[in-house]
């Protein structure tokens, strides 16, 4: 990736000389903003712009380029590939549009590319991009007019859409964040958003990671990086909705994610998510700052409306208020002397118009060791507080860097004086109070997942059967069929699962000889009915052979009525078990991330409320655990409604084993484990059920 | 109210001559912005403020001014106000602060006011306020400097915070909306939101009715009136946490209201909730323009990656984007030749640089009958396309009238030309997509209640047993306890409601006389437990005598050992009722709004989901309705997890006649029927428990 942010010297192939067209800007930009290596043209006419020349040729560039940019007519990008490597040109970056976003039969063209690319050892980004940016050296593939930026930034950006990117760039600009490097990848046909990432966190010059994306080409590897990066990284993941698959599609061939699962394997890595334009320009503000340690915050504000306006918002992201101690309202009264307005959490400092104090009581408030961040709403009038208040944010900055805490600020003035100060001076600013409690969420949360993910332990190395799982893999394969229930169940014995033993009979009269232990459960065994309730396949709490005789032969009647009918492989005979909380666990090679695996309780939390917890397989144990506490169903596993606290180790146990399973035996395609019952704490889990799905 | 808006005269009190106090100012600011009406100050000193003259008692004036503006120390406000009596001035606002709002202390000193201003009839606003605007006529009483503002603007505003007040005038001024009559109602101690609220919805020259409330004095008929208005109201209620609720307090003595209560009372009456500051501005500059009739969209965007972040939002709030038709793609073929983009919906308009074409466009997707809204992405160079973008709003907005569907744009492009169009254009316009869906979405749901609060119907006024409730009451009374069960159930008897028979016995003895229909339910009946299945109080499913005696003397033995030990009143026995889904309908005396109801499913619905709908009431058949269909769980009343279709008809006449016994007998304070069992469609519920207080 070196060469695409330090390229000695550039070719712009369809830079026209005459007219001003996409390519003819880029030369431009390089030239006129002071980009220091060669840089030449590539055109059908010979000539010059701005000092560079234009060749009618690549192979009569007197050197060879370090990069070439092609933005010709997606038709003519296969030749002019061709000749960059001849030319021995081996970094590419392809702008022009019009591949597989267009349409699908535009892929035979990119499938070319990658052949002439693969025969010449090129790399190659796009196409369908706006390439790369070194602020630094000034250096700048873009076909519109970018604006320059002072050197030494140290913010990053990946992104998928150069549209958006461009406009990501213009509000670090109006909100005084200095980029680094820039990267638009487009089509991402080889080079992709895990090579770029990879190259960034490496960086020595980048600090802050930011990223657009639209879908993963390598999802897995992404997150593999993410777990081990201790820069920050930003990432908006747009495309989140089916409705939006679609579109994506058209633009940039995006492979869409399951948005759950990117939730999921985010909060493992701590990848901070930006959920829209708004939180990504907010989280780079406050990720600056050193992080938020825990959420105890103190409120400082010029007026008391938006001292109720902020609390609000801490409530909402279940902050707390630090109760002041009368020893610090006495430090308060040395500093200044309240008449209306009382000292508590919040402040309002209403009646104080001398910034010195200001200054003063926010020092204090930072030393006093409760205190983990501090909300501060600054309201005032730019005719007569413009130079005041740009003091006042400076000294703001050093005291955030001298006690290590974030300060959030609100300015609250008027709307050219509020860009005017965003732009003009280093400190963040954000200009509501819930922008900025939700910007002190984001460093909180930031900081909970890093210390969370930093402490995740080693996996338990729980051994795999893998003879087992092979035999009956095979199996299924020559009679082309599903597992059926109880072979699903011994798979998930071959994790090393203790599942409830039931005996398989191929008919009542076989069940009638067994010596069972009544109560049972009895269940289809089906090789075409892969849900067998739906199907009317379970009953429970059977009493005695008469009843269980009864109830295989009413299944067996039931049957008939259904379509496709359901094949009767034989039933399973399971004794009851004891009452637990009814959950599950589950998990499947997931197109985009790998091995993922899902917990969760079973029933209507599942069904109608949708809550389940996903991690990339393995989990260890810590993460398991940390799966199930973010259930918003954990108070009834804790004991609420009057039932036992239920056996949290157990559960989390067969959540480590089944992502182990997923991630040993990658033919598994699926596995679901439901229910598993949950007991009460110190009486393990009962795995009842178990569905299975090879490749 | 009239005088506060339209004063033909003003005294402000406390108006120094010498120096620039904030009586001062008030004089300056409608001296230099041209009121037309008589101003006079009242100082110790005599003399001039710009013309205006200034004496030393109020008597002196020579005139009797319509409104005094008092802003001098707390202390004195009881001697002034007592002058402005004398001098016959009936309208008086009290601006200055330190009152109830910064200690319990002073309360005195509000009676003392109360009480003079009954004496001479005086209508009062404040104290603690910044008082009336009225920017038709120039007239100001705010003593911060104000901005002046064209006439003719149609956007009232209430505000209990005068701070956040002035926030949000400033941000009008940055939105080209123009305000009309402003209210600061500070502590609100006689002239209430109300007051206001009643004004502006009869005043000619208000079209929309915007709000900063931080509790309710008189939250009923706040509702009522809401529910009457046909002026859309947008309201932000601040202070919803219980910690922002103490901050609230010493800031304005805000009443402090259930959050929930209020999302409820404004989903009835379709009050726009402004969840935050942002949101706010953006359903001003949404309400504005014609309604959103149902969900359905098409996004035109300038940018590819933008219309994705488009699409995204569109999931987010349940908009649906209309298939193109064959017919209107080759419209848009007419209007334009498409090269590397296709033609659908979001319709990517990247390749065009033609304002004329994006007007046509536009107004051929306006035509489109199944098209209710639609979202504009605006990306340009405001070097280049500035003056353009201008006429193309303005286009805009003409077509919008003309189709009467809103036009949501999103505006891209270097902050100054933002900030710059936003204010001197009148077409609304969004910074993200994001945004401008919310927008969209506030539109089509205010829309939607607007209907369904149109279309609630009569309530059924189902006769409430009074002279039973009040028996029940009267002995309660004279016991000194609560409703026993039994009584409680026949408080819902009384309000025409069947409940589960039940027989009350004394002992276990006198039960095994019964003639019971097994199984059955045996409840205690306690004068001091009302939570009787926390104290183990409720047995289910007792097979027949013996197990029934068992049952009871079990109980008694456990209540032993409960501390304080549960009275015992007796023992209700019930016959166990069939299945169905376990719901709840409640509700009470709210201190805020009055009588009110709440419906929901049991168990972990309640618990853990909080998942609860709640009305005013008395709600009539359709609103009881919606409140079942709004429920998180509505799809387990609808059938899911292999469920029958409840019986809602008969759910929500419990609901109503509930309701409508809260509203009918406000002794009761409280009434809690739980469980009641919703049986399949056609066989109605089982009310099988019920708590009732009284006041």
């Amino acid at each position: 990736m070196e060469k695409f942010f330090y390229p000695r010297s550039m070719v712009v192939i369809g830079a026209s000389v005459t007219k001003m067209n996409l390519g003819h800007i880029i030369v431009l930009n390089n030239r006129n903003n002071g980009y220091e290596g060669n840089i030449y043209g590539v055109s059908r006419e010979e000539g010059d712009i701005a000092g560079a020349h234009v060749y009618d040729s690549v192979d009569k560039i007197p050197e060879v380029p370090d990069v070439a940019i092609i933005i010709s007519p997606a038709q003519t990008v296969p030749d002019f590939m061709e000749a960059c490597g001849k030319k021995g040109i081996t970094h590419v970056v392809i702008e022009s549009g019009g591949f597989s976003e267009y349409s699908e039969g535009q892929q035979t063209l990119e499938d070319k590319i990658l052949e002439i690319a693969d025969r010449y050892n090129i790399r190659f980004i796009g196409p369908n991009c706006i390439g790369t940016v070194n602020f630094d050296i000034k250096m700048m593939m873009p076909f519109g007019f970018f604006p320059l930026t002072p050197a030494g930034g140290r913010v990053a950006m990946i992104t998928q859409s150069g549209g958006i990117g461009g406009s990501y760039l213009k509000e670090f600009g109006d909100n005084a964040i200095i980029p680094g490097k820039f990267a638009s990848i487009g089509n991402k046909l080889q080079i992709d958003e895990v090579d770029v990432l990879d190259y960034l966190i490496k960086d020595e010059k980048t600090d802050i990671i930011t990223m657009y994306l639209e879908g993963f080409k390598r999802g897995r590897a992404f997150l593999d990086l993410a777990l081990l990066s201790d820069k920050p990284l930003i990432v908006q993941k747009a495309n989140r909705s089916d409705l939006a698959a679609k579109v994506a599609q058209s633009h940039t061939t995006a492979l869409s994610a399951d948005d759950a699962v990117v939730d999921g394997g985010f909060q493992q890595a701590a990848v901070i998510r930006a959920e829209d334009d708004i939180d990504f320009i907010n989280a780079v503000k406050i990720i600056r700052l050193p992080l938020m340690k825990s959420r105890r915050v103190a409120v400082l504000s010029r007026s008391g409306g938006h001292a109720v306006l902020t609390v609000d918002a801490c409530a909402k992201f279940g902050f707390s208020l630090v109760d002041f101690s009368p020893a610090f309202i006495e430090t308060l009264k040395t500093i200044y002397h309240m008449r209306v307005i009382a000292h508590q959490n919040p402040l309002d400092l209403g009646e104080i118009f001398d910034y010195t104090i200001f200054t003063k009581i926010l020092e204090e408030t930072l030393k006093l060791p409760d205190v983990d961040g501090v909300l501060f709403n600054h309201l005032y009038v730019s005719s007569y507080e413009s130079e005041m208040s740009r003091d006042f944010l400076g000294n703001i900055g050093r005291l955030v860097e001298q006690y290590q805490k974030p300060v959030a600020v609100t300015v609250n003035t008027d709307a050219p004086e509020l860009l005017n100060i965003s732009k003009s001076q280093g400190y963040p600013i954000f200009t509501t109070p819930l922008m900025a409690a939700k910007a002190l969420d984001i460093s909180a949360t930031y900081y909970e997942e890093k210390m969370a993910r930093d402490a995740r332990g080693k996996n338990v190395l729980s051994s795999v059967d893998m003879a087992t799982i092979d035999k009956i893999k095979n199996h299924c394969l020559a009679e082309k069929r599903i597992p059926l229930t109880d072979e699903a169940l011994q798979i998930a014995e071959a994790a090393g699962l203790k599942c409830v033993a039931g005996v398989t009979v191929k008919s009542a009269k076989e069940a009638s000889k067994g010596n069972l232990n009544f109560p049972v459960a009895v269940k289809l065994l089906s090789r075409n009915a892969s849900h067998k309730s739906d199907v009317g396949g379970v009953r429970l709490k059977i009493q005695n052979h008469k009843k269980l005789a009864e109830a295989i032969s009413d299944m067996k009647k039931a049957f008939k009525n259904i379509t496709p009918q359901p094949t009767i492989d034989g039933f399973l005979i399971q004794k009851m078990v004891a009452e637990g909380v009814e959950c599950f666990v589950g998990g499947r090679q997931d197109p985009v991330f790998g091995p993922i695996v899902i917990a969760g309780l079973g029933g209507i939390f599942l069904e109608i409320f949708k809550d389940t917890s996903i991690r990339l397989a393995p989990v260890t144990k810590n993460e398991a655990m940390d799966m199930i506490k973010q259930l918003q169903a954990y108070p009834v596993l804790q004991g609420a409604r009057g039932k036992m606290k239920a056996d949290m180790d157990a559960f989390s146990d067969v959540i480590c084993r089944v992502s182990q399973l997923l991630a040993t035996a990658p033919d598994i395609a699926e596995i679901d484990l439901n229910p598993v019952i949950v007991h009460e704490k110190g009486k393990g889990v009962s795995i009842v059920d178990s569905r299975v799905f090879f490749k």
